[in-house]
This record gives C-alpha cells, sequence and structure tokens, in this order.
C-alpha cells in the first residue's frame, strides 16, 4: 500500500516506520518547518527527535506536497494541531478520497459556528477544507518512540474508516482497536494533557509522597474526561479505555507536563513556567491545554461543581490563583 | 464516639490517627504479632513503620481484646489477609454489633464451598465467625503515611453501613465516597497488587522506555479487573472509580510489587525474588496475589482469553514460562 505521512515531526516519523515495518511504500513529507529534521535523515542520518534513521522511507520536502500524496491509498496527518488546518487547507487539492489517520491532539478555535469556540480538530479542519475528509482518529498512550523500537503499545483508531487504518498499520507490537466513538477518542485525547498537568502539581506542592493525591487526581481526572465526552456526544466506555485511561496514564507518569505542573505546584507563576520551558525547547501542551479544555468544557455546558479539577487548574495556571488555598478547596466527585 | 482499630500496623496505626483527627476516642489494639510495633508508641516514641507518635491514642496489647471492644461504636478491622479470620475469630465473642470497617485487602481460602476455592474476605470471615458482621469495605488509593499527614485522599467505602463510616472518617484532607458494591470494591482491592506487579514486569524487561507498554497494561489490567469483578456480581463502575482505577494507579507507581515485577521482568524467578526480598524484610504481597486472583477468576468461569494478562502472569511467576517469549505472545483486548 502506499502511504504519505505529513509532517516529520517526532510521531510522523514514528508512524512512517510503523508503516514501512508492515511493508507499505511510505513517503515522508514534511512541512515548511520540518527542514531541519529532514536534512539530517536525507544523509542518512539519525532523525534528530527520533534519533533513528529513515532510509526505509521515501523523504519530501514541503514544496513536493502534490507529489507526495499522488496515488497515496491512506494518508496520516501528523501535524502538531497548530498546524493542522494550515497544512491539510494546502493538502486539500491534491488529497485522493482515503483515509485520514489524525494523530493530532487538542481542541482547535471553530473559525465558524460559535465566536472563538472550541472544537474537535476533525471539525474545524473539514470547516476550513470545505469539504468532508474521511477523518480517523488515532488514541491511546503511544510515545513515538517506543512505536518505532517495538514496545508492546495499544491504540485505539476511532471513525468510519478505523478498521481500514488498522488492519494496514496494526501487527504484533502495535496492536490496535477501532470504535466509530470519534468524539470520544479525540475528547479524551485533547484532555488529557491538561489533566496531567493537574496531576503534576501535586508533585510539586507537596514534595514526593503525594501518591494519594496523584491517584485521587488521576480518578478525579477519568470523571471529569467521561462528564465532557459525555455532553459532546461522546461514549463513557471510550474513556475507560485506552483513549481515556491509558492515554492519559503515560502522560501523567512523566514529561514535560508533568513537569510543567511540578513547578506550578511549587508556587510559581505558569506563564513564567511556560516561558522558561519553552525557552529550553520544551514544548508545554498543558499549558495552552488548560485553557482550551476549560473553554470547551464550559461551552458544552459543564457547570464547575461537575469539573472541580478542571476548574482549580484554570484558576490556578490562568487566572493567578494561589496553589496552597485552590488545592485545598478541591472536592472530589466521590 | 468510641472507635476501636484491630490491628496496629501500618495502615491499622493511620486509621487510627485518622479517627482521632476527627475527634473520636480512639483504642489501637494489636495483634500478639504487634509488641514491637506498640512497645516504642508506648514510650511515647514514634511508631516504627508509619514514623509519627501515637499519644492521641489509646494503646492496647493483645491480651486486651475484650476490654479494647467493649462499648466500640465503629471497629476498624486493619489486620492483613492472613490475619483477617484468626483475629475476628478471636474478637467475634466481644464484637458490639456496629459496623466493621475492614481495610484488609485480598482474597482467602475460604474453608467450606468449593474445597480451597478463593473467595473475598468478608465471607471468608463471616463463615469462620458463623454469624453476620457489618462489614464495609475500605477501598481507594491510600497510603498509610499520606493519610496519616492529611495529603489528599480518595477513598470509597462500600457496604450497607457505608455511609456510617463515611460521616465518622470522611473529612477535608480524606473524602470519602460510599457504595452498596461491596463484592466489587472487595474484588479491585485484592486484584490490584496482582496487576501491579505485572504493569512492574515491563520496568524490567524493556528497560526505562517501557511507558507504552505500562500504559497498555494498565488498561488491559482495567479490562480485566471488569470481568472478573463483573462475573463475581460487582458492578463496572466501581472498577472505573477509586478502587479499582484509583487504587491499581498508585499501586503501579511504585512500592514492593513494582519492585518485584522489575526483577521477575530480568529474567530472574518468582520464588527467588520473592524469597530476596522477604529477606529485605519486604512483603511481596504481588507475588502470592497473582496465584490467588487467577484461581478466584477462573473459579467464576472466565476463560484464559477473557484474561490474558493476568493468565501471562500466572505462567510466569507460578510456572516458570519464560518472560520474553510469554510477553511477546501477550493479546491485549483491543
Amino acid at each position: 500500500m502506499r502511504v504519505t505521512v505529513l509532517g516529520a515531526g517526532y510521531m510522523g516519523s514514528a508512524m512512517a516506520k510503523v508503516a514501512a515495518m508492515r511493508g507499505h511504500e511510505v513517503r515522508l513529507w514534511g512541512t515548511w518547518l520540518d527542514d531541519d529534521l529532514l536534512a539530517p535523515a536525507e544523509r542518512g542520518e539519525k532523525h534528530p527527535r527520533l534519533k533513528l534513521t529513515l532510509t526505509d522511507l521515501q523523504l519530501m520536502r514541503a514544496p513536493r506536497l502534490a507529489e507526495a500524496l499522488e496515488g497515496a491509498e491512506l494518508v496520516v496527518q501528523a501535524v502538531n494541531s497548530d498546524g493542522a488546518v494550515p497544512v491539510m487547507t494546502k493538502a486539500a487539492p491534491f488529497l485522493p478520497d482515503v483515509p485520514v489517520l489524525s494523530v493530532t491532539k487538542g481542541f482547535l478555535p471553530s473559525p465558524a459556528g460559535r465566536a472563538g469556540g472550541m472544537d474537535r480538530i476533525d471539525l474545524v479542519v473539514q470547516e476550513a477544507v470545505g469539504r468532508p475528509v474521511r477523518f480517523v482518529h488515532a488514541a491511546g498512550p503511544a510515545k513515538a518512540i517506543e512505536i518505532a523500537r517495538r514496545v508492546l503499545t495499544w491504540m485505539t483508531f476511532a471513525g468510519a474508516d478505523a478498521r481500514f487504518c488498522a488492519d494496514a498499520l496494526g501487527g504484533d507490537h502495535l496492536q490496535v482497536g477501532v470504535t466509530d466513538d470519534l468524539a470520544g477518542a479525540e475528547i479524551c485525547s485533547a484532555l488529557k494533557n491538561a489533566y496531567a498537568t493537574g496531576i503534576g502539581i501535586w508533585d510539586g506542592f507537596v514534595g514526593r509522597d503525594a501518591h494519594n493525591a496523584r491517584a485521587a487526581c488521576f480518578t478525579q481526572a477519568i470523571v471529569e474526561m467521561r462528564a465532557i465526552a459525555l455532553a459532546a456526544g461522546g461514549r463513557a466506555e471510550t474513556v475507560h479505555g485506552a483513549p481515556g485511561v491509558g492515554d492519559l496514564h503515560v502522560t501523567a507518569a512523566g514529561g514535560r507536563n508533568r513537569a510543567f505542573g511540578e513547578r506550578i505546584g511549587q508556587g510559581r507563576p505558569a506563564r513564567e513556567v511556560a516561558a522558561e520551558m519553552l525557552a529550553a525547547g520544551e514544548l508545554t501542551e498543558g499549558y495552552a491545554a488548560i485553557q482550551s479544555a476549560h473553554r470547551f468544557a464550559r461551552e458544552r455546558g459543564l457547570i464547575a461543581e461537575q469539573i472541580p479539577l478542571l476548574d482549580a487548574l484554570q484558576a490556578i495556571v490562568w487566572e493567578g490563583a494561589a496553589v496552597g488555598p485552590t488545592l485545598a478547596a478541591l472536592r472530589l466527585s466521590v
């Protein structure tokens, strides 16, 4: 099968490696921001972020978008949430009528609809492109480097063409389930960065022995993710599976969002921590994710009492509330 | 209220501290194995395991069992699973008709019923005692030291008298939910040590970068815990809340079961690792928990395909199966 991956970053290059492992003919197309990532790979050196060579892939730079998409039987969209609309808009004229597996996670402001309202990426992209896209969302706990290195991984593909994508990419180490609950899967993926930050806050606030609080907030996060998913047309079972419980587990276990949360838990202003981490080259997805998740939830009618943890996070991270009193006032949905 | 705690170990002394924080008159009774724990506390020194003083409690050694229970309005049973039947049998003649909140976790062999069959602790204890006990099970992610130090904790009390117990012990930092799903809550508590060990195996097998596999097995554990709970009269919602998701999270995050799993993942025989850890004073609850959980599940009609992770753990830990091929053959319930 001819597989085209859009976006040559960390996750795009990993998914391209997986497609090549399955015996497909793979083109990895880099956006206009990916030249520095493709250049070493073109010389046979390792991808700077994935730390693996890409000699089994056909590498294409940004101007070759039409060529990259020509004859593709499966497209993987692996640009980040900021890039999803511009890249898919540029790609649209050349996009064959095939499934588009999206690994992009987050919410986006909807250009139409409510002014500035936050919505699912698939809806916003289709609105921007102006026609239906055969969108499949890839959810579940999947760090790129581990997928590429054949560590056991559980992903859930969601959408009408999920089975096609799972058959194309799934295998022994990457075990892929399917669901038609696109809404639930996308919402879980978008919310997990926000909640992972919230769990990380306890490490900074209490110190090392905050296991109970972390687990309480993990449980609370599942309660709130379920409430938000249900309010937006998703299903509870999706939240209880790999897209929700699984992905929150891997995200909360470490990484940048946890580190971000930890520093906020120590009482430092979120804006300052985010700027500091950005300067060090570390993206803190949780920072923006908290605000967009909070807006998405409120726009769908959830009140503060239904999402006390997300509400506390919004207050601490975006509204300058003090960490100690805000966490002390947190009432779990026991 | 007069609260009597049976068992002066780590969790018993912590629950006694919580009861004292709530303004109750608390007696902490130690079993015949607890003298070494009570002796320093009687001298005003710190409890050797909890690392806090117990000067706010009335301490009683084993021979004072009748006195300890006299006039109690709430009893907390905090002995380990091996001690539950002998202690409750000795206590029965003096036990008032009040709720008994049990923090004991595990399955026990049923003396009657199926020969050697594994059953819930509340059922086995009542069978041994020969009369009904107003049993409430305390589930959820609650490390003793953190409860005693006022870290935010979510517990779920399960049973007909759960609300009474929650009102007596819950408060700002210990937030307690209630359910009538005693079966589901006990089963979650009993299973989590087994699955936490399984998640730990990946750290030893893959090394540090096994996040995807850990999260996949966390998700799989929830699937299997739900199947086992449903087969034994419990409810899914209990597995998706603090008793299941929450407690598995805290148990898998670290501690002895994870360390035990990690060494097995490196290819060492489980029996040898368990003996080595026992010699170092570290109880490895996961070792026995895997076998009893596997027996409990099989006795309730679950087949290997419904519990592939627990089946793999049983094979590796108790039947000498090699780690690598067994994990490679694992098929998740995607």
